[in-house]
């Protein structure tokens, strides 16, 4: 089905004579790179359209300091990743700035923007670029990536471990619960816009935000590089939608994106990084797009004792279960292709 | 000591045919072995004793979802495995049917059983086939199988989640609970025929059934494949309650069977599976027994938290740590045998 | 940098020699190497300070059979590893003892000393070696050490399970509680005598000891076989001291030496054992002991959950992840060296 993209070929020519000459124009491509790559996509431009989006979400939701902090986590791990020496082919594909851009999306989302939360944003991104480089290597064993399990549990760290320091103060964590199931009145259905409105909050939950055309930009960043992963971003966010309301999760959660952003990750990495599409892949996808809503909903209750958030540790958890079998679902499996356009979050060819 | 068994080799040689030319029979056979799995048996005929003890366990609880659940989990969990083109090999000894089967039987036990609760039993099942895949691919890695992690891992998952789905209606679930030590008040003796009882009740509950006769039917399941299973089946459930009884767990648990099932599995896996009897694969088989025993009780607390019930992952995390160290106890270990009658379930030969 | 030490190697020469010789000699020295190497030190004399403050802190404290404990744990230990045939010159450089001995003064720590206990601590010692042959295997994939993992996993279990035993009487672990922020009243500044005092306090709770004599004697036991390792203790400790006061921890604790216990583990093993001291070491050394005490407190909160301790799994957790990385900080690593008197926990050297 070959690779169809929207991203014009003469633009990306000159954007890498420019980046090959210079180097912070390198740097800032590395760093967009690392944006893309928290959908999979090393594409700058992706990249640029995800912070656009970012920065959009933030400000209308009159948290700045979400976007200030993308930024922040994403430099950070980048050139943590270069002091550690890790290999520079992972570091040029944006490989240690996506977890980093998420630690400094999520911070700033539960917690007060003093002046100690950016040292807690610094040292978070470093740390999630010394996670990503254990991970890689403990995968490695299996052949799978880390995902975005850096970035999950970097956070789960700095969130827990904030109920016990009290100079860093909790805004927007969920108190401490034990599991109800949530009452009927909690339920009631979605007309068609709601839908598509639940659909798009699903997809720009990846970064924490919770704006429908942010849901839009990420779709046109996903679509400049891959448009099937923009096909199944939406329709992996779809389904789960429809898997949510018919088991019954609460409707509020479901419009914010809550029970989506981590089926819609599942869905664009089993449907078109790890697998090219085809119907046994889609019919994979729908499988693994299912079980994430089930995880998401099984890591609420378990989390929510904690109070700390799933974060996308539903996609992740997923994510391996569904590559761990290593299957062979023909025709071709793009891990298989020694020269591709399109590279997964955390896959490390070095080995 | 050889392999003692009851089965009569020519009734068997008459099934082998069958089986061989028709494929609906093959597929039964299939089926019945993947039930006989659940206690490492590759054997139809303990199956079929199995299933029985499970039909008339569920039908004297008034529960006869219970057991057309193990039914329909069996069938899904293999073809799945058939569908996502698992080794032939494993599939025909069952170890694609015994994690289903035992989804079958739990969900039904703890939800109650509307047309929704089916959808969640044949998803769960496919489920279990995935992580059964995904669990093999990852242990081979030092040689240790799957055990029933994928079905409590499964189930682990869908009850969970169920806390978050309103249409999923619960009726069985522990309610969530902070841990507290029982009172002196729930400790009482056992006389000879309810200590009996406890063992047979502990046998039973493999399937999720507290029930004397099933607890028989099981033990005679075991014989006709290994008089060693059943042998190592009872008295690893005698040294559960006994180790129970000595460290002061509720008395009402133990009779019905709620600290010795994981114990039962731990003790037929290490005496008879992975090992072959002699005294110091008995001297560690206890060991493995009791530390199931504390096992159970720790992750009952720790469980009880979220509202769910630890299913027969005592046994898993037991049978893990104590076959990792790969200790050589002679005169001989069945996995150096190329040829064997006994295999483990999960085990993959393949690899 | 070498390797400074004060131990006199006369001294050392005719207890070789006296070892040698005589069994039960042969014996206590394996038992004391196995207390020196709670801090990474194969070394009997740092072992035999290392037991002196155990007694002294434990006298101090009122609770003789936490060093009871630590003895019978130690031997226990030592003696199962023996009978499961691990390697013996793992045996002999004290790797099946370390963990033993820590079960051993955590028992009594948390649980009154009745008969009942002193089977508890025997058993546990028991599955603490099987645990460490399990762990040994497992993490051999990776090149990484068990560490104390084995004691914590085998501590966690036997707690977690005494809220389900009656006949084990609780007295001093923590009650099941839901995380909430310490109020700004239990923060208040240290002067530099406090500040000295939870220096030591942090070194003397890696024995779960409270006592600043049995912190200078443990300072000293490090002495007597690396002096880096001493200096790496105290500034591991200061630097967490440092750490907790500016994230704002409970001011008792940070006294009690509850955050810095970890991060001393945490500081020896990654400045001295694991790399050699330089100053790219020294950093990693830092980032692994802030870590430290931010997983210190992340754990406090999942764990207080279910009213059991972190022990040491803050160490365990950041040594793992610092270590999977396999990075190259030259000028040279210890692991690298054939020869070399300094030799991890748990470190493996037959694989």
């Amino acid at each position: 089905m070959g690779t169809h993209s929207i991203d014009p070929a003469g633009a990306r020519d000159v954007w890498s004579t420019a980046t090959a000459r210079n180097g912070l124009l390198h740097f800032i491509d590395i760093c967009l790179r690392g944006a893309g790559q928290v959908m999979f996509q090393n594409n700058p431009l992706t990249g640029l359209l995800f912070f656009i989006g970012v920065f959009w979400g933030a400000h209308a939701a009159g948290m700045p300091a979400v976007a200030w902090g993308a930024v922040v986590g994403t430099i950070v791990g980048t050139v943590t990743a270069w002091c550690l020496n890790a290999p520079r082919e992972n570091i040029n594909m944006g490989l240690h700035g996506y977890n980093g851009v998420l630690v400094g999306c999520a911070l700033p989302t539960f917690f007060a923007p003093t002046p100690l939360l950016w040292a807690y944003i610094v040292i978070g991104s470093v740390f999630s670029t010394i996670l990503m480089m254990a991970f890689t290597h403990m995968l490695r064993t299996w052949k799978i990536s880390a995902m975005t399990g850096p970035f999950v549990f970097t956070t789960w760290f700095l969130m827990l471990a904030a109920y016990n320091f009290a100079n860093i103060r909790i805004t927007g964590l969920p108190h401490p619960t034990i599991a109800i199931q949530p009452p009927a009145s909690e339920l009631y259905g979605l007309d068609l816009l709601q839908f598509l409105r639940a659909c798009l909050t699903g997809i720009s939950q990846v970064f924490l935000i919770n704006n429908v055309a942010t849901g839009l930009l990420f779709l046109a960043g996903l679509a400049v590089a891959s448009l099937w992963a923009a096909v199944f971003a939406f329709f992996g966010s779809a389904l789960a939608v429809g898997t949510a309301l018919l088991l019954g999760a609460g409707t509020s959660s479901i419009l914010a994106g809550l029970f989506q952003f981590s089926a819609v990750l599942t869905a664009v990495g089993l449907g078109t990084t790890f697998y090219h599409p085809n119907w046994r892949v889609i019919g994979y996808a729908v499988l693994g797009a299912i079980f994430t809503v089930i995880a998401q909903g099984a890591l609420n209750v378990v989390l929510n004792t904690y109070g700390i958030p799933t974060l996308t540790f539903p996609f992740v958890i997923a994510a391996w279960i569904f590559l761990l079998p290593n299957l062979d679902l023909p025709p071709e499996r793009i891990r298989d292709k020694s020269v591709s356009g399109v590279r997964g979050q955390g896959s490390n060819h070095a080995s």
